[in-house]
């Protein structure tokens, strides 16, 4: 078996056992339909594939790169895309998928009502604006949105709303109040509308949304930084193995992953035993721990602070096992779910 | 021929004639090998292969995949690897290229020279720390590496030395004061190196290094917000070309490019006739400027503020001409030089 101290790096790596055990922890949480797992945070079929062996058969996607990737991938049997999308051959190439997988898309417009009922799709969801600014109609105006979406000809499936505004919020207490009025923006929504979907939440309010039929949640699986600063039953699974290319005698170290392998809007990644000072193109600059003596060729660990732009950097990821220096590499996972055309 | 306005969203673009225009300036500034350009601003072979019909034919490099694909693409007339690499298979797909392209990398360390040595590569140079916390030997120790590698075999075709500290800095006095620092360091590197190569410098400083025998400019044929604020005669040519999805009632609207299309270390991209609120995974939350009417299917150019970890999260660039609104595609030019194995 191939030893990832072998591997060179940068190299995007998921410790399988923690993969396992968080997969395992919504299972429990949230069995069956009530995780509708997003995949935009990972953007990998092979860990879809995982998630439906857990009981989570439909996905949530934020492209239609990602619905066409599931279907393709087998994946297919209720695929919701909670996001909007007007551009016609896009949407043409969701209405292709056509018999067989299940296709539902957000909408929150007249526009993006046309542009799904003249590209014959057939389901929709009406999304509400629950106090982020983002996508959504206003609560009052989705029953009306609903009327019109039946009255092009689609069938109405339910409302969804996503409370991205709560779901980082370390404070367990402020982040309930929040999920609690953006719940009641939602019910609001459902009630004028109907269908059997209420779809929200991520992984932060997993546990914290009770109006939700379903949560749309993604980073649980492999977390992040800034979601294990929260208190959930969810454990860092992902990192990126770099080399230390370079020591100075003036108090630092280089390793081999720099911007171009670490999502940055949540700010530096963490890196074990040393302070990050800096990221360059290809290059993190860090602090070894004063009781650290590092060498080049030293493997280190790069924590991201945010999961999704991370791996959307790169072109796979291993899945490894093993005490850190020893693991060896389990599988290896096309990143196939990137890009906006199927053109990864 | 194709428009614009027919291409579906999130798109990476480029204004053809201004591509052009910062081409032939730099050109000018710095004809034939004084200017040795940098392919991880823009990672792309047709990019490079337009550089060099301006006289540039030396390239400079961020990664083995970036040299890797340049010689593929019969642009390896002189591979400037400007970075510390460890790892053998790395090193021997650099080898493997032999005889025919001519590559040269950087070493900073005892290890990194016998690392080369071990490999079978030919040629280095010395790399300099000068003034930024990152890669390079002290200026004082280079005379010693140089000699180190020699007697490995290694023919020393010089020094190099990024003033990275410098290049952003927006007041040009105090970047020039910076500069000539840097460069008394690499002047004594130098003595004490010897070879026919002082390299360094950056679009920012293109015009102040007197030190380099050739500049290592990138940015300059597309820039960003960033350099763009300099006082600089290269203006920006590449933006992300977005699709407006969403418009609330509540004062903003949302375009269809976010994280996974925007390199966020800089912080937020500018949007024209809006200001930028913040950036989810695939969407840009902005307020239209008062007098501007938004509507679903507009269309809004991003313009990102770091370019090169913009470029590395796109599959291909658009070369468009034309008014906005109104812009042909020229040409369709594949990101080529992306991902770290030449797996993109």
């Amino acid at each position: 078996m191939a030893r990832l101290a072998d591997q060179p790096t940068p190299l995007l790596c998921v410790d399988g056992p923690t993969l396992d055990a968080n997969l395992a922890a919504m299972a429990a949480a949230l069995p069956g339909p009530r995780c509708r797992p997003h995949v935009k945070a990972h953007k990998c079929t092979a860990l879809a594939r995982l998630q439906a062996t857990c009981g989570h058969h439909g996905f949530t996607a934020a492209t239609v790169s990602e619905v066409v990737g599931l279907a393709a991938a087998g994946l297919g049997g209720d695929l919701l895309l909670a996001n909007e999308v007007v551009h016609p051959a896009r949407l043409a190439a969701l209405a292709a998928l056509a018999p067989g997988p299940r296709v539902t898309v957000a909408v929150d417009s007249e526009a993006t009502v046309e542009a799904a009922a003249a590209a014959g799709l057939g389901e929709v969801v009406i999304d509400v604006d629950v106090g982020m600014p983002r996508c959504g109609c206003r609560p009052e105006d989705a029953g009306r949105l609903a009327d019109r979406a039946r009255a092009a000809g689609l069938r109405v499936r339910g409302v969804m709303g996503y409370e991205g505004h709560a779901v980082g919020n370390p404070d367990r207490t402020a982040r309930a109040a929040l999920v609690a009025e953006a719940a009641a923006a939602l019910r609001r929504a459902h009630a004028e509308v109907g269908g059997e979907l209420i779809s929200g939440g991520g992984t932060g309010t997993y546990d914290l949304n009770d109006a939700c039929t379903e949560i749309q949640a993604g980073s649980y699986a492999l977390m992040d930084t800034a979601y294990a600063a929260l208190d959930l039953p969810f454990r860092p699974a992902l990192w990126v193995e770099a080399t230390v290319i370079s020591v100075s005698g003036r108090g630092w170290a280089v390793a081999d992953a720099g911007l171009k392998a670490l999502g940055m809007d949540h700010g530096n990644p963490a890196v074990d035993g040393g302070e990050v000072w800096f990221c360059s193109d290809e290059h993190l600059t860090f602090a070894p721990a004063s009781d650290r003596r590092v060498r080049v060729g030293d493997r280190v660990r790069i924590w991201p602070a945010h999961l999704d732009p991370t791996v959307a950097y790169h072109p796979e990821m291993l899945v490894v096992s093993g005490a850190q220096g020893e693991e060896e590499v389990l599988e290896r996972w096309p990143v196939d779910l990137r890009g906006w055309d199927g053109v990864a």
